[in-house]
């Protein structure tokens, strides 16, 4: 039994579709989020830059008591996960990639998996890979999707959104062409543009969502370790952002239907 | 206007007696309290240790993106005030003593005035000297106190506890025969003791809050800046400890009669 928090962050907004799944899954578990909004997006940054800025990203989360880190990210953990790793021996350090690459590898019947992503995770080619590991035989066809991020941080998510399906069109037909029966959705902000993907590719095509596939790893790892909070207590939400205060309080209301404004603060992430 | 939060620090729990005052008089603003609970008493601390942790403490606080800060502990305001203000020139910082040592000299008649405080406070002489800058012609009867602390963050606060009764029969004895007629409970942590110190210094004896009177000093400078909160907003609150939260938790409901721990979190303050 463990009470203490896990930690969960993104280089913006996207990781609360992990926190969303956390919250609905496992309430009793006490939350503690980090959005560097003040420096988002990392996408289209440099390999370096984004370690640089996830090492201090995880630096000003130790500064609380917690038992377990997800990077709720994918561009992070692609870049950045055997660094922080490396950093940070005494606390386990979860990344979004392995658990929705294995989800699909699970999922596909016709070994035909499609990956949209930031331009830095497609270009790592981790899904890619970590989907062969699971299922050798898989062909994988991936898309890096630049104006996704901007267009659902400015709340343009509504499959009626014509700026949004243009953009859908542009990335997503060669996949549907392709005629893969999996989607990853490989970033975490993509969750919530879930409905207008999954109308233009058609209902036969299964989406992964990268977001709330870790959850499932990270209960899993705290309950082999005999780490889950108490199921009689309700669990602590924290939420920490680099930007605007304000401003994360609205895009995070979209991905949590809920008010957290109480709850989050603008924190100096400069300072670690 | 300015809705950044007003950060309030102490070596332990008994900052929260500013807390309170701030949460009753101006709920629309919005409060991080520290609380260095795991380094705590700071009392009988070396001046040179104090003024290192609390550099810490404050460099914790800056952390986030605060309009003010004040220092909830009279040890620490006698201490480290000057060293605090030096390497933080850009935010305001306030000391619980000068607020206090002017309430007291305006409330006495007698010109008597007594000072009950940790050793550090009473060491350091700042209560006499800046009670003399108001009012030069007032005595100065001062006692450290260093039972009282432990006993009250044992919960030991009711007027019928023996224990308490005693170390207030061995502190405010010869201040009592001396005639004092204002006391100044010169540590935040007294509030909690204050019946139990007012059944025995007699009904005409003045108490004045240390905890509570800075308040009314920082709302003071903030509205001089037109940098108070929104009227309309309520403020977010947020504690932090360094020791054990739970055991935070409940002292602190001892101090705000309600329960935080919602809203409490542990922090690492070595890593600052």
């Amino acid at each position: 039994m463990d009470n203490r928090a896990i930690g969960i962050f993104d280089s913006g907004v996207g990781g609360l579709s992990s926190v969303k799944k956390m919250l609905s899954d496992h309430p009793e578990e006490s939350i503690l989020y980090f959005g560097d909004t003040g420096r988002a997006p990392y996408g289209s940054r440099t390999r370096e830059e984004i370690v640089s800025m996830s090492l201090q990203d995880v630096h000003f989360l130790r500064t609380f008591d917690l038992k377990a880190i997800l990077i709720a990210c994918n561009t992070i953990t692609v870049c950045s996960l055997k660094a922080l790793r490396e950093a940070n021996p005494d606390i386990p350090i979860i990344g979004v990639v392995d658990s929705a690459a294995e989800a699909a590898a699970r999922a596909t019947k016709n070994r035909k998996v499609g990956v949209i992503a930031t331009k830095a995770t497609i270009d790592s080619d981790a899904y890619a890979q970590k989907i062969k590991e699971f299922a050798p035989d898989t062909e994988v066809f991936s898309a890096a999707c630049p104006k996704f991020v901007p267009l659902i941080e400015a709340g343009k998510i509504s499959p009626e959104n014509e700026e949004l399906a243009a953009a859908i069109r542009e990335y997503c037909t060669e996949l549907k062409e392709a005629g893969v029966d999996t989607l990853i959705l490989g970033c975490t902000h993509y969750p919530l543009i879930a409905e207008a993907v999954g109308l233009f590719m058609g209902e036969g095509v299964q989406l992964i969502d990268s977001g709330a596939e870790p959850v499932k790893t990270v209960i899993r790892m705290l309950e082999e370790k005999e780490a889950l909070a108490e199921k009689e207590k309700e669990g602590k939400e924290f939420y920490f952002c680099s930007g605007d205060v304000d401003a994360f309080g609205y895009v995070a209301d979209l991905f949590l239907k809920k008010d957290i404004s109480s709850k989050s603060m603008r924190i100096n992430i400069e300072n670690f």
